[in-house]
């Protein structure tokens, strides 16, 4: 069986795009979970990629490092229905998620994963908002094309929502302002089975990332330590 | 016939990687060239995607932004050889893709991509050296695993030697010092026809990108003004 190595559930965003993939693809997979910016931390990511890195895949001889290579790696070598089955909408899918795994930096680092709060909305700068208006019309885009196939970006579930699921989480967490298209697709994902198994997961973790904690009183502790 | 949306052919490091790999595997495309940083960049740029980037391909009505996205709809949509042949090799080629599509940002800020002029070897910091560190062991990994059958990073030419050009670029253009063996992959990328084809174009382009020039005394000028 492949395995999965991945870092705490409560705040590693890069890990949960592969686990939610093959989770809500039925894919089984051992997984070791890596907690983040601990003295082991680096140590322990070695051990399984050079890149001392997750989320990385073992699968026999086979290691794959980085969320989009694992997901094209599913695609290919285990012909899991990862992306759309239509040319034009799986071209789509691969751009939106090449795009999200190199941008949104200004959210990224202005609103960290993490499932255990939520907190007031706010003002979170002109970064942010440009940020979430991109994220807005791709997802609007996207749903307005295939809303006759489903609910998810592409109709069907694929690498596109898995994705983009801690964006979704963000904007939960951080009460950011949305359209109620938007907040449809995010209650369609934080819904979805496989997420909330994730997170209830995520929710028993004692682990604290400082670095992930934002300096504001949470309006709502979910994770109760 | 495809349209490929590119900069700047003297700067655009992004833009290189899908042009080079569509020309050295034979495609034939048109291209449209929107010089990166003057005032009409943006509104040029959004005529062809809503991210206002490049590059962006147009084929048809599909149109696919972001550069590991179109050389996977190059696989894809048009069945081209873009990934290596075998399972094992195409999941670490897509691997170290994706790699350098969210990384290396040490070497990329500190070393932009400036096809017109080479400067004298210097210390250029930590980051820049973790960088060119993880890339010759990229570079050894792969190319010692292949080396029957060919010079590329997976013996014959694919997407990860196409994303990995602007890199080999920097590394001569700066000087940096690397061994033997990347210097003559380096060489090997160098010489390629379609690769002498852009850098021709881009030697004979007048645009200047200040953002892209550093402040220091080239060793060498390349392109004349």
């Amino acid at each position: 069986m492949p395995t999965l190595v991945i870092g705490n559930k409560c705040y590693s965003s890069w890990s949960l795009r592969p686990w939610l993939l093959l989770r809500q693809l039925g894919k089984d997979f051992d997984e070791v979970i890596i907690p983040l910016d601990t003295p082991q931390t680096r140590a322990e990511m070695l051990k399984y990629s050079e890149t001392a890195r997750v989320p990385v895949l073992k699968d026999g001889d086979i290691t794959v490092w980085d969320s989009i290579a694992i997901m094209e790696y599913a695609a290919d070598a285990w012909q899991l229905p990862v992306w759309p089955a239509k040319q034009a909408s799986r071209a789509m899918a691969r751009a939106v998620s090449a795009e999200m795994h190199s941008g949104f930096t200004g959210l990224r680092s202005a609103c960290p994963m993490n499932l255990g709060k939520r907190y007031a909305r706010k003002d979170r700068g002109a970064a942010v908002a440009a940020d979430v208006a991109r994220i807005e019309s791709i997802f609007r885009t996207a749903r307005q094309a295939h809303q006759a196939e489903g609910p998810f970006l592409f109709g069907q579930f694929s690498a596109a929502d898995a994705m983009f699921a801690p964006v979704v989480t963000r904007l939960d967490t951080y009460n950011i302002p949305v359209s109620d298209d938007t907040r449809q697709y995010m209650d369609t994902i934080l819904s979805l089975p496989a997420f909330k198994e994730w997170l209830a997961a995520g929710l028993k973790e004692t682990w604290i990332v400082p670095s992930d904690e934002v300096d504001e009183e949470p309006t709502e502790i979910l994770r109760k330590l």
